[in-house]
């Protein structure tokens, strides 16, 4: 319960989501002002912003289905239990609001991808600019509409905001998943199909016009690596904040409900300042210049704020515990899978030996990169706690998301960067441009495979906020046992931890599925339509079609499990429901960094090859490290990302539902 | 403590363990009596056998280091804290009695190779005879073994012998350690050295005797098979047993604490009585048979012996739910890795389109495979706690066990088989006596796999018994609060759920390095000796010692980790301790199994292509199948088997060394 007095002080919040929405608006303006180029490239362009705009269309479709599924229920629930009933109006508004950003996201992603090819025109500065811009937007979006919609039920319901809002995390929760995995699912099975078929089979280029699915391959960055990202730390940065707001009880620090999102505000400010860093001629160090400066700005900031409104400092050492975790967590996926560093560079030297070897080395690699994430987020919780109680871990969350309007920006850069390249190779804009937007793009790829690292991290600390508060919020109705020995408390841990190998298992083979469908078709336009002879053009829409077909059917049964397992255990016993979640981020923290790394160390060891070494592109080498590179894809861009959402998703889910657990035990 | 009346009962295990004893010796004899073949054989069989004895010596001499060093630190210990200076005894026992059940396994195994290939001249009856009487032997000395040791303290020491039996059980565990990692490296890095050059590079057939590395494999195959698996599984039937011993103080029956020995006698009484089930043509069969049949048999004595002894059945009940676990895991394990079913099918046909979709479609099946020993598991441990509270998960895990002497006796029968096939092609035996062995190999793959499940699924289970008996031992010491809750035990949870992430990145990078060297040591041979040409012989020595150097030096740190760990965290805080045991098990268990029933079906997809479907061999799906089965062989032969010991040998060093944290923390 929020005083009131304290409850008002979300103006402020509001103000700064405000502000961020209208610094997106601007930029946004700008990226549109920009030429498009010439009329191959609006054509190419215009194909991915169809394919993009078609997909989200289908998602809706089934997304609104299992919104009023959801919403009915939760009706039902708060009928006849303690459930608030603007729970579901919540749930609607977190599931709009993540609709309305990762929307905002696919639109500019997809209309600034030419604009970036075009602006490289005039030097890699300019490109740097208009793509950077174009993730900006998005950024900026993600935390002004997350603000905004948290600060509007402050404001509306001061006296139970805390326990309604677990209903605007599981709206923004249940749009996350099913962009993360239909999105992932999608991008993967458009990529390896167009690969399989493409580069394997035909010997024809990456980015090949001729070939039919490369444009649902450029679709497919933007749906999994913009949509899906960005719903992805929408969902953290909200169920931080939630979480941190809730348990503000078990402290007795002035202004400590309101306060995280006071916190949040001050990262939107460091972030929009922190933006006139990124500039100069090095697009790597310009983008951490970026995300370090914001990080500095915010930190000063954020000390101001508690000094002198809470008039305690601990809070604020939580909070940068977490904003250090989260930077050694980036750091750490940096070195794992960087083509500049030894791990990759072994990698690549494997696969002189063949594609087995080269395999073997990127699992160990992965394995081996879980240790320093692991580490320091454990050291990190500890410390929180220590700092304030279990607040101080969800604070830590906060901390740890604070900058996200600068790092999203400067992950969905990414993707951006991706299709410029792509653009410029198909609109054959000559070596220079390419070469240009190449360089663009190989920063993306470090940059993404950091945000990918970062979004585990968060995702894993913002779990364990939940999990807190799920059992703080319980412990309160019923008496609990969970002393780890318990051997129900044990079931669930062991439970938990197996849900994560299913669900990479779940998501591995519905990209094995979708993309067979897509070679077949591939296969089809080449044999059938004379493509490659020159007699026929490729009929792009149809491979979009069957993506997008593929995505949406195969997401199913994996989303329904995250969001009915949960409910299932929680009717069944409430202690092997905690075990359950303990269980789940432990083994979904660790399976998600693994795959993630392990696939970008795969992606730049061959980038490695590529730049020459070992025998360079076509070499014996080249080809081995090609399968690992094939199987790295949907590691780190399908399974893995899905883990975030399935850790979370449980937690909030759980949460939302406790009060029906909670009537079920008595 | 066991009352006087109740330790005398010991006499009884021991005379079965005698009797054990008695009955291996007879069919060693058997078996020493049956002809080795013609002098090519012999040659072959003596090159297996004095390398393998080669290895276990060498691994003897850091074994010695470590077990003196051990064995000083205990007494110093013990001079310290409450600790008794038995323990160190009991230690040295333990890891004695672990030695020699390996050396009498590897010495009967690396004998039996040729004459079951001699055998099967007369018939694969024969054959089958011989080699699974060989592998009876091992199975019989491992069980005679260690209820010989553990009732010789029982009846020394009958006041004490619960606790001062913690050290036998880390004396064994140790061997384990070793025995697995070290022999785990071994047979995988000589596997692959010879398979890389000679199948890959120089296009000779599998065992052909002019690769140098040809012997090393086959040496490898009973290192790591039979010594590995026989020491793994000593572990877990000792560490059952103590466990449940120590924990009979929770329950209030007659006998609780002799109950377990009995039990456990009364399976090594069913085990002898059903290897007259194993016979007839049909190879696999037979196998199933004599498992069944010894599980029917030990249920019917078990339960008579609770009904009269203790007077309660519960105790029965948990011992049953423990038997019945590990059949469903042994039935799934062999449904995810068989060639006869849909998984492996499934896979070999990803091989189509190539190595990365072959890779992808194991991985997905390995992940999927954890699903139902996870929730048998579960459920079992679940049960037995209901049935007779801890005690009764202990004596689930001693249920599981009860008939390893034959279930054992399958497993080791699979190297002597795989090795037999290999002497009948290098010693040029025929089509004929070439195709009996093989199929005898065949169902050696089978129920290796199994054997891996089951060992995997019985150390989750005994470490799960472990870590109960320390949680009930250390809070009648020190005050614990272990709510899952608790950042500490988090923290905990965290850790000790990515050390197997770790110990898996460092095995799989021995293995790496290992095989390299042998890799160049191949070449070299055939480029400096011309084996190819006819001009040379191959070395076969030089590539023992290469493979054997590389496994002792690649062990040491995996091992060491292993042990201190755990007590630099038990220094630091038990709580924490306890998270991290959990953890560990819990990721372990998942992994082993991922990594063991990937590895096992990617080979039998392969098996599959090989029979003949996809193009067969040679086939573009053949050279997929290829990568996939070396991908997997360090997976599911080093990397997977390792983590059984880790999860054990972790919450055994606990146990141990409780009194030096207790004092440490008071």
């Amino acid at each position: 319960m929020i005083s009131t007095a304290n409850s008002s002080m979300a103006v402020y919040s509001l103000i700064a989501g405000i502000l961020a929405l209208l610094f997106a608006g601007a930029l946004a303006k700008y990226v549109y002002s920009k030429p498009r180029g010439n009329k191959r490239m609006q054509e190419i362009s215009d194909y991915i912003h169809k394919g993009a705009i078609a997909f989200l269309n289908e998602e809706y479709k089934v997304i609104s289905i299992f919104v009023v599924v959801v919403v009915i229920f939760l009706l039902i629930v708060s009928n006849y239990t303690d459930l608030p009933w603007e729970t579901s109006l919540a749930f609607l508004l977190g599931a709009f609001f993540s609709a309305v950003a990762g929307n905002i996201g696919m639109r500019i992603a997809t209309q600034a991808n030419a604009r970036a090819a075009e602006a490289s025109k005039h030097g890699i500065r300019s490109g740097l600019i208009v793509a950077f811009s174009s993730g900006a937007v998005m950024g900026l979006s993600v935390v002004g509409l997350g603000i905004v919609g948290l600060s509007i039920f402050v404001l509306a319901y001061p006296d139970r905001a805390s326990s309604i809002l677990f209903g605007f995390g599981f709206g923004a929760s249940s749009i996350a998943l099913f962009a993360r995995v239909g999105g992932g699912i999608y991008t993967k099975s458009a990529d390896v199909g167009a690969d399989l078929v493409g580069k394997v089979e035909e010997n024809i280029p990456e980015d090949d016009p001729r070939n039919p699915a490369v444009i649902a391959d450029n679709v497919g960055d933007n749906v999994g690596d913009v949509a899906g990202m960005g719903a992805d730390l929408f969902e953290s940065y909200v169920d931080s904040i939630i979480s941190a707001m809730s348990l503000a009880a078990i402290v007795s620090y002035a202004y400590s409900e309101i306060y995280p999102l006071l916190i949040a505000s001050l990262g939107i400010f460091a972030s929009i300042l922190a933006m006139i860093f990124v500039k100069g001629k090095n697009v790597y160090a310009a983008m951490r210049n970026g995300i370090f400066g914001s990080s500095i700005i915010f930190a000063i900031l954020a000390f101001i704020l508690t000094y002198y409104l809470v008039g305690k400092i601990e809070p604020f050492y939580a909070i940068l515990v977490g904003l250090i975790d989260g930077v050694i967590i980036g750091l750490s996926t940096e070195y794992f899978t960087s083509d500049q560093r030894k791990p990759a560079k072994k990698i690549a030297e494997a696969a002189q030996t063949g594609a087995a070897t080269n395999i073997l080395a990127g699992m160990a690699t992965g394995m081996l990169s879980t240790v320093i994430p692991i580490l320091t987020t454990a050291v990190a919780m500890v410390m929180a706690y220590e700092f304030a109680d279990f607040y101080g871990v969800a604070l830590a969350a906060v901390g740890m998301l604070s900058t996200l309007g600068i790092s999203l920006a400067t992950d969905c850069y990414g993707p951006v960067a991706d299709n410029a390249a792509g653009i410029s190779e198909m609109a054959e804009l000559g070596d220079e441009i390419r070469k240009r937007t190449e360089s663009l793009d190989a920063v993306g790829n470090t940059t993404a495979a950091m945000g990918k690292g970062f979004a585990i991290g968060s995702a894993a600390i913002t779990a364990l906020a939940l999990i807190f508060t799920f059992y703080e919020k319980a412990k309160g109705a019923v008496t609990l046992n969970i002393s780890l020995t318990d051997p129900y408390i044990m079931a669930g841990l062991f439970i938990g931890g197996m849900l994560p190998f299913l669900f990479t298992a779940l998501t591995l083979g519905a990209v094995g599925r979708a993309a067979e469908k897509m070679v077949e078709e591939v296969r089809r336009q080449f044999r059938e339509y004379g493509i490659l002879e020159g007699k026929g053009k490729p009929d792009y829409e149809r491979c979009i079609k069957i993506a997008t077909r593929g995505a949406i059917r195969e997401m199913i049964l994996p989303s329904l499990l995250a969001v009915v397992i949960p409910i299932v255990i929680g009717l069944w016993k409430i202690e092997a429901l905690i075990g359950l979640l303990a269980g789940a981020t432990v083994t979904g923290f660790l399976l998600a960094i693994y795959l993630a790394n392990a696939g970008g160390a795969w992606d730049n060891a061959k980038k490695y090859i590529e730049a020459g070494n070992f025998g360079g592109k076509g070499s014996f080498a080249h080809k081995a490290a090609v399968v690992g590179d094939t199987v790295g894809d949907p590691c780190k861009d399908t399974s893995g990302p899905s883990l975030n959402i399935l850790i979370k998703l449980m937690s909030i889910v759980s949460l939302v539902f406790l009060p029906l657990f909670i009537q079920f035990a008595s």
